[in-house]
């Protein structure tokens, strides 16, 4: 059984601030919370309309029913089971190797595919604008499809950040070197813009490098969408 | 003035059934629609809120309310104009260079994205299977950015086609050559499979090459999403 007021609780962190009052953010579907259970993100609880995690102590799991769990559910056609999980406190990020970094992704289902794509590219570390679309966000669990277990993903003052670290500081804008013809670092902050405004201007200072994908279509082809922007970026830096 | 009818016509455009009864799509958004009219797309009418296609002959246009704009739209906030335009006859393939082929994508946002990923890198013809996701479906065009005026997208019997085209056909698998590692022809058709099931059996049969874009992260990562496995497949065949 669950209580009404724990509905309205579960139902509240689909907003930020309630998710930030709490701490805690929700995760659907089996596979994404399978991953984050595999992970050290630490379950808060579990709720499900079948046993679909008999390995999941019966303290931290509650049986209920179809019409309640739609009651919580962030989605409009839920599935059998629905986790709370723990935010996890921030961590020191790890400046070696290949870092991401995004200025004010605003989309939750494109962060959900960038973090998806630093999974497969093995890229561990994510380091977002403060305006960058909140990773908890449920739309951006969903997307990210259980990666995030796997990517650690920061909430920093960009242009600081950038103009602090000991990595060479890369971005994508529409007048940079041909990606493709140059070498690339192995290590190196790779900088990805907004959606519809791109780089700004405060991060591009903190730019020592800038790339471009070359066009092969038409001119009028304003822009590629960021999400596979990153995909062509990231593949080639992997490639090298 | 608009009448109900009209209004109810347009808006009904927003099925696939009408949009074949009618031969018309719908297209929204400035941008959109003045890539549409600078194509040869041949313009129905035109919806408008206030002058914004200027050039646009006033024998295909009509100014309407925000009301009856917000009655049509397929957005939930619209812009301040909608076009209809003809859907155009059925064209012969043009199998030279490279061709996108897509075996069943669903979700409207991917082929919307695919468009624009062919449009940037330059490939003319788009080849669906019958059971991918209506190229005329509002929320494709949209997603298109007006890349749909530049790309020629073509529903066929997918297995057949590939048996029959005089073109390399490659397609990517979790089992296939290293993409980076081997030398891609310039001219060939690339297939691309559904979200979920990737290829089918009958398109693979047609597959004579197999190509695997390499993982670097974890082995949990199943996949990635379509749209961002065809950037860095079509990254990869441009830069060769």
């Amino acid at each position: 059984m669950v209580g009404k007021n724990q509905i309205k609780l579960i139902a509240s962190l689909q907003q930020k601030k309630f998710r930030q009052t709490h701490g805690l953010f929700l995760a659907e579907g089996v596979k994404g919370i399978a991953e984050l259970l595999a992970s050290d993100f630490e379950l808060h609880h579990l709720y499900e309309t079948a046993d679909v995690f008999p390995e999941v102590s019966s303290s931290v799991k509650t049986r209920i029913s179809e019409a309640d769990l739609k009651k919580m559910s962030a989605l409009s056609a839920p599935n059998n089971c629905l986790a709370v999980f723990r935010i996890k406190k921030p961590q020191p990020i790890e400046e070696k190797g290949l870092v991401l970094a995004l200025d004010d992704i605003r989309d939750p289902g494109n962060l959900g595919t960038i973090i998806r794509l630093c999974d497969w590219f093995g890229i561990k570390e994510l380091v977002c604008s403060q305006e960058t679309v909140d990773v908890f966000n449920p739309k951006v669990v969903q997307a990210t499809m259980g990666s995030l277990a796997r990517v650690n993903v920061h909430y920093v003052e960009l242009p600081a950040f950038l103009t602090e670290t000991s990595l060479p500081v890369l971005g994508t804008f529409m007048d940079g070197e041909n990606i493709y013809a140059r070498q690339l670092p192995k290590a190196g902050v790779i900088v990805m813009g907004n959606e519809a405004n791109g780089i700004s201007a405060a991060v591009e200072r903190a730019v020592g490098r800038r790339l471009t994908i070359p066009r092969y279509g038409s001119m009028q082809t304003e822009s590629l969408n960021v999400a596979t922007a990153t995909a062509i970026v990231l593949s080639e830096f992997r490639r090298n």
